[in-house]
């Protein structure tokens, strides 16, 4: 460890070390607020202006994070944030919490991750210690950050800079888990990037698991969701085998439950939605071309979870079809619009896939979502959701489909109230002529 | 329900019921040691005259038993077993616990069940209870049990029998959960039928889950095991990328196993083995045909787990080719034949798919088991184990494999002595150049 690297050591131990954060969304600023909570002094880095101004005035808008926290920590000067990313030269430490989207061809996009990199080492100063949270592709931290910030500083890897890749594990509406106290993977490229990742992370994380390199790193979250994914694929595929041999695939799931060792309960639904599922396994996939190798589960699961927005489609018109309707014409209502129950996140949801299908058929769609109060689909149709869950809004609708199973809403009311449901979220319990499930 | 299922009923009831159980193998001999130690009668009916009479000696030949228990119930006269099959006309309920291989072509044996439900129908009184234990496909028990049954007894479903599917949930070795207290799910065909098998299962077994019907609870088990064989095969694969990639999967699978949710570690190993996993999904796979529907997710995951016997024997192959060695002719030794650790069990164990692999390029084989003195091969390959794990018999290989992590083996006394280890087992835990893993 040379004597630069023993000084931001010090530093981050006497917590005396400014700490930035690159990116304040659903990752981002949790994490700043839990540094600042624990007297470490963060800078927020932000494109969005007005999400910077809204920091700084103590005006949270993520749903992670307690009332009240956000503004103290802005209010005792602990976290500030700002949109001139040359105040990264006042930091010792630099965490990157930047999107890393897949194209429409499902090719990772590392432009966000690419730019972060272009910026700090445009600014950094020597005796910088680095760490990346975005989820990505096993080798990114060592073959893609480390040249471009190696070129842009002119500055040497583990002389005057460490890199460190450790996942975000964040969940989304998680009662229990939340960033302090979920167990952080931490994965240095090197012994001393490694001693400061720990160093760093233990000032504000209830409990760190190192690793030997980033690559273990990068790929352990990788491995995590595409187990979700996976998994989720499967009981989808079963699902829609389970139809047709009149088999309820909730029963079966309820039963498989029992026991006691050796199986963990997966739902089906209309598809995979949110920030990560749909996307990690597919970095990971990418990469794997790389050394001539095809990753045949993730490819079949990929498969079942983009035909589901189709077969979901499918569905609904076939429910219609014993009303003697057809799609063409009929008023749809649906119910719900994020992508899992009580968050106000739509990003990669099915719900919003299976309208699409719905009203390329000419159907008349409206939505209720009390979280969403507007959503744009992947071809560009707008809806707005309603203002409120009426009886006449659901005994309007030819058919009322359950696309996201939030917790506000009356099974009994929408049952009561509706000509036809489709409900793909089994958030309707009672047995019912016009309950069409998944 | 009729008055002989009330008669039934009682006598279930009283625990004056005889409890006829089919096959006295590894599921079948604890149910009936379970049954009889509640003080239920319990007639055992075995093709095997050697297994019948070791029984009848008290004579315990199943892993799972505790010592004393089955000679307990057979001093006290609870359980005794037969080959004479026309005995099944003095039990009130049957519970069949027969195999239910594949045959070469991975299409469904049916015929231990339908021989089983012959000799039933041939034998049984009027008002018998049967209950079918062994996996297989959703409507089995519906449509391939109930007409063979109906045509042999000449009796009527629903009037002078009833039906019943109810898995067993066996795990060879397990500590904790055995046949008594792993909540098992009931099936019955019909109310009536559900009602008995509660009642009679209720008799020995602590929890019970009953579901709306048999083909939902035939259902149940095959989830449970198709969602094995899918991580399973999730996992080998990424084992195979993180070969490529520099990474330890083993390293990468203890570092997720810190996510407190939404994660279950699955291993990697050069296959999957035992009588349940390699089997079940495959039976749903059967059945999904005559729905025209392709799984495509146990389609994929068989494939891959088809291939890992020919990836390991390649793995082995390189291993040698860095001392500048061929397989053929060289000396190598398998460690451990059974298909998991500490059992006595090598059913579709991997480890003998590996050694046929490697044997049929000429290298010079032998293994070591402590429980499998004896193997014969997929291909008809017979070895007989070394009586003991010596230093020579480790010095004189070329290559030592490790098929099974027994707990017996003595990882730094392997390592000192062997020239050559491929551990596809992560059973040695020191870094040493003498060690590849998968």
């Amino acid at each position: 460890m040379n004597s630069a690297a023993q000084k931001l050591l010090e530093k981050l131990e006497k917590r005396e070390a400014v700490i930035g954060i690159l990116g304040l969304g659903y990752v981002g600023l949790p994490l700043a607020v839990v540094f600042a909570r624990k007297n470490v002094r963060v800078i927020g880095f932000e494109k969005s202006g007005k999400k910077a101004k809204a920091v700084n005035d103590g005006k949270n808008y993520i749903g992670d994070i307690k009332p009240g926290e956000l503004e103290a920590v802005t209010a005792d000067g602990m976290l500030r944030a700002t949109t001139d990313f040359s105040e990264i030269g006042k930091c010792d430490a630099v965490i990157i919490c930047v999107p890393t989207p897949l194209d429409k061809f499902k090719k990772p996009d590392m432009s966000y991750i690419e730019s972060a990199c272009a910026e700090i080492g445009k600014y950094m100063k020597s005796g910088t210690f680095i760490s990346l949270e975005s989820t990505t592709y096993p080798t990114t931290t060592e073959n893609l950050m480390r040249p471009i910030i190696e070129r842009e500083s002119g500055m040497k890897l583990d002389e005057d800079f460490w890199l460190c890749f450790s996942a975000e594990r964040v969940d989304p509406g998680n009662k229990n888990y939340h960033t302090e106290n979920t167990p952080k993977v931490v994965g240095g490229l090197g012994e001393t990037a490694q001693k400061l990742g720990m160093a760093m992370y233990g000032l504000a994380i209830t409990t760190l698991h190192p690793v030997s390199s980033p690559r273990v790193s990068e790929m352990v979250k990788i491995l995590e969701n595409t187990y979700r994914l996976v998994n989720i694929s499967l009981v989808n595929e079963l699902a829609l085998l389970c139809g047709k041999m009149d088999i309820s695939i909730w029963e079966v799931i309820e039963a498989a439950k029992t026991k006691p060792y050796g199986f963990q309960a997966f739902y089906p639904g209309p598809g995979i939605g949110g920030h990560c599922i749909p996307l990690d396994p597919f970095y990971l996939e990418y990469i794997a071309k790389n050394y001539n190798f095809d990753l045949t589960m993730i490819n079949t699961a990929g498969n079942i979870n983009n035909q589901m927005p189709h077969r979901m489609a499918v569905k609904i018109s076939f429910a219609l079809n014993k009303h003697k309707k057809p799609l063409n014409g009929s008023k749809i209502l649906f119910l719900g619009a994020a992508y899992k129950p009580d968050i106000d996140d739509d990003r990669e949801s099915p719900a919003l896939l299976v309208i699409d299908e719905i009203a390329k058929k000419q159907a008349d769609i409206s939505y209720y979502d009390p979280f969403i109060p507007k959503i744009v689909t992947e071809h560009g149709r707008e809806y707005t959701s309603l203002p409120m869950l009426t009886e006449e809004a659901l005994a309007d609708a030819d058919c009322v489909v359950i696309t996201t199973n939030h917790g506000v809403f009356d099974a009994d009311f929408i049952v009561e109230h509706s000509r036809l449901i489709v409900d793909l979220r089994n958030a309707i319990k009672v047995k019912s002529p016009k309950v069409f499930k998944l």
